[in-house]
């Protein structure tokens, strides 16, 4: 746990940052995992009622898909905003962000 | 959504199939499934307090490598089981039992 | 490096495997092998000749896809033939493949 | 197939891009293709001597792995220059070729 995805940058309005964050589509991303965590309860309650084992597998892959799908936006995002921005700050800065991309997607294609 | 992966639960036979179903990790498999939804609902609230993106991938890692274990726990749980069993009982059981579970993990590869 | 996928049972017939053993789809394989090895040569000499990296990446993706439906294919035949055999053969016996099976299932889906 | 991915070679400017593109690495890149070719190879032969199919399944495992940690390389080595470059220029620029990015890293992840 860092720190937030973007920093005030010498801004008096509240409301600026939201406009080029990935806090556009915050309440498309907030239903997305609403769903997604409807999903994980209806797999615990096909376990707890022995449904049939490969229907529950069935859940879960969809489950996967979906959180695959909200992982790849959230990468997207961050790249066009955070890992953009600091490229055009400095090479050493983009770098930086690039390599903790990176990173991260190793670690999810691992995961 | 087809039939149950289990027998009867009424049964008198000690060596009823649900005393060493995938059932009897039951609990274990609920609670396993109890801090997936609760990852998920930590993930949204990373978003919707606007984390640092980077950070909120790596809790997405996390869930899907869950995720993943359950689901492979679970397979194997079903091909002990419920393919096992088919395969004692003829041949063509079996061959239609594992050729589900081939699906399943097809499936669940791509996902 | 174990055992072979099939043992002879109590035949004379040196032709007798290829009836029930994976053996029966070789040159399908043989041929699809092929084609892999000369994906990874492609993508060698995309490299080599500094081609795209985005475009060495989507071969590298088709080649990573090609693959797991090899394994898909040689999982599925080791179940239906070599899993179910021993599954006939006793509850032990097919358990200890089952294992063995898993193992190799959450092996790859790591990969 | 589009363009290539570095600038023209025959350069008198000591800090042109191809002293550290993804060619410098060029021939590490190479010799872990010519590696994962025969290992490709070396699976061929174990279906074709009819070896154990699990043993096979492992190989495959490690062969997949292997093309991954090529995948990721070409990644990172692309986003750090080509990517880079493109947000240097222009946040247009930067967007478009992070677009592209995204789009492969969603491929590969489905392959």
């Amino acid at each position: 746990m860092t720190t937030r995805e973007t920093q005030p940058l010498e801004t008096s309005d509240a409301d600026s940052l939201p406009t080029h964050g990935y806090i556009t589509d915050k309440d498309r991303y907030l239903s997305r995992l609403k769903r997604i965590e409807g999903q994980a309860r209806g797999v615990a309650r096909m376990v707890d009622e022995e449904q049939y084992c490969i229907d529950i597998l069935t859940q879960i892959s969809a489950l996967t898909a979906a959180l695959r799908g909200v992982a790849l936006g959230l990468l997207d995002d961050h790249m066009k905003h955070c890992v953009l921005e600091a490229a055009q700050l400095s090479p050493e800065a983009g770098q930086a962000k690039i390599q903790e991309a990176s990173d991260a997607i190793a670690r999810f294609m691992r995961s």
